[in-house]
């Protein structure tokens, strides 16, 4: 660090600059993010002091927070829980109970949703000889890694079917003795499958398993579809969900959140704070954006039901012309998409990946068994890039 | 969530009146964050949309967290580190090599650290039998509660002499064959107090332990005191350090850094990212705001050295304001105090705290032993605000 400062203008002409390297998501084919919402950065811009580490002294923002959660909790169909007395309660919806809070991101969500498995078995009457594991499919987002590494628990991996989605009796002979809980996917990172959520939660259910649900990036594209597939709340057994606002939820960074059926769940994260103007935390981090909070309750209620769905529309338009005219030049899906992703089976993937970047500008990624380039149709893709990257795809296979 | 959206106009008007719940941070004596500066405010916004989770396709963001990082390494006397081939290269400074990454905050960078510890003890060569552990002091943050939670090490608890301070008999007391780490703190949460850091080093050295600095606030103070005391990476034995920007930094919320004085710490942290630009990660979260890292990088850059002494130099003026004021009263400071954090002896202090708040609108906190008016000294604070605080103090320890 210098000993004197620059000026404003010294600094924001080097950052304009700098930012000129960044993506502004134009031939971006490859990521679960996109550009937030305008109202989203308009109220991350109004609140940006609000830190949600400290609710006593930001209690706007905390009010915000209670209702994002309250929305997510009616969109993932916690209007069917019984209602209890409610740590937030539902308000004047009269739909019942929802748990949780917000977080940096699917990450976070899935750390703490298998930290609160292992304290609520550790409190619990189960009886544990060993370490314990959760079962999650083979298909779960690297997060999971990080889960493995840190949390004292065995992480084991269940097969995948023929469409990628979990094998349940994979599942069902991975669990043991030691078994805590298992995990599903809705909307997996690399294919956008949804796992058979609802034979994962009689398999929970039987064998007394928690079972959290990672909807991360599909938590706001399943309610959407046409015909959505049961991955939520309304099936029984499913006892926490992350969904992230800061991927379809077109909010900004950082945006995740972590829903519980049963209060005892957050009760299980809790630690004592006393310098705070509260007593107790049960979030990962300490000190929070109130800033994003706000900007995922303003795009939320910006956007409703109608502009979600219209979003989605959008993305799964893209996707079906992506698939239909790929199959024109004779490259195929491995699966039909079940949301605005696409694994494109093509000769020499991690080749065309890398000439399509470097010839042509293009993001892809590639799906890792079987390799093949995986393409994600975000909000800031159009029609017009669908064509073009068809034709450069099609140059590059046809000279590789 | 409503079928149909709200307009811009209904979401402002209600966010503008949700916001005026927010504390302005007037008559705020509680808290370790402050309003962001206004340089920070303009670079986050700026780079809104950009996500350190996907490096390649941030190139920008990515250039301002390395050099971050660089500041915040040389800051914390990382130049006279030995200059290995770095990760994050030194560039034109020539002084030597620094290797960290920009996290949420202190809770997320303590995580990390004793991660980072666990994982490098199980790589190596030294055998623990049974659960490792690592010594702590009674003053550590309640992050630490989060890492004994989550991590499956025991956390042993050392006691604090007459200073506040960690003991260091009671340290060396605390070290058995399965200690793996040792963490001191350089601005405690509730005392503003160092811990003899030098002593704690030695110890590390002698029994080859790492050794983690919680300099989560004491990072962007320690450094701009007159007579700094040594507590960064000049202390040879000092493996990492806890920064965070978004504290006495004056950047945006969420502002933390991990620094590390070897690139094997890093290394540890790596789980494998196949579908992103980039194939490793050694971040807790995933998606990660590059908003606030452009935050940290402006108004580090615009205030400079310079600028944040005249910060310390502004918060201990009113700190000693605060204590020469308060003695004349008869409240006699815990200990003289070290940095911008006052533990001022009052009568009945949960009493004196809640009446401060209920009548007044002062919102101060309480240090658990023994318990005291605790008092942060922020820049959002004013020398009329002391005043009027001891003028309201005054009135209720007479009246109860």
């Amino acid at each position: 660090m210098n000993e004197k400062g620059l000026s404003e203008k010294e600094i924001f002409s080097y950052l304009e600059n700098v930012k000129s390297e960044d993506t502004d998501y134009y031939k971006v084919l490859s990521s679960m993010c996109t550009r937030p919402h305008k109202i989203a950065v308009e109220a991350h811009r109004l609140f940006i002091e609000a830190n949600l580490g400290d609710l006593g002294l930001f209690a706007g923002a905390h009010r915000l927070e209670r209702e994002v959660i309250m929305m997510l909790g009616e969109l993932l169909h916690a209007q069917s829980v019984d209602a209890q007395s409610a740590k937030i309660p539902s308000g004047k919806s009269g739909k019942g109970s929802i748990y949780g809070y917000l977080t940096t991101g699917g990450t976070e969500s899935n750390i703490q949703a298998v930290r609160g498995m292992k304290n609520l078995v550790t409190a619990g009457e189960k009886k544990i000889v060993g370490t314990p594991n959760i079962v999650i499919p083979e298909s779960a987002h690297f997060s999971f890694d990080k889960v493995a590494n840190m949390m004292g628990i065995e992480v084991k991996r269940a097969l995948l079917d023929s469409e990628f989605k979990v094998d349940i009796s994979s599942v069902e002979s991975l669990i043991d003795a030691n078994t805590i809980g298992l995990v599903g996917i809705a909307g997996t990172t690399e294919f956008g499958q949804i796992d058979p959520i609802e034979k994962l939660a009689k398999l929970a259910l039987d064998n007394e398993l928690f079972l959290h649900i990672d909807a991360a990036f599909g938590g706001f594209v399943i309610p959407f579809l046409e015909n959505p597939q049961p991955f939520d709340f309304k099936v029984s057994g499913v006892t926490s969900i992350a969904i992230d606002p800061h991927k379809m939820g077109l909010s900004t960074i950082p945006s995740g959140a972590l829903l519980f059926r049963s209060p005892s769940f957050l009760d299980s994260l809790r630690v004592n704070t006393p310098y705070l103007t509260t007593k107790a935390q049960f979030t990962l981090t300490g000190t929070r954006s109130g800033a994003s909070t706000a900007a995922t309750y303003a795009v939320m209620k910006h956007l409703g039901r109608e502009g979600y769905r219209k979003n989605v529309q959008y993305c799964m338009q893209l996707t079906e012309k992506l698939v239909k005219e790929a199959r024109k030049l004779g490259f195929e899906p491995l699966i039909e998409p079940i949301m605005n992703v696409v694994a494109l089976r093509v000769p020499n993937p991690d080749l065309v990946r890398e000439q399509l970047l470097k010839r042509f500008g293009w993001n892809v990624s590639i799906t890792r068994t079987p390799r093949s380039l995986r393409l994600v149709l975000m909000p800031h893709n159009t029609a017009w890039d669908i064509e073009e990257f068809l034709q450069d795809l099609k140059k590059i296979t046809t000279e590789i």
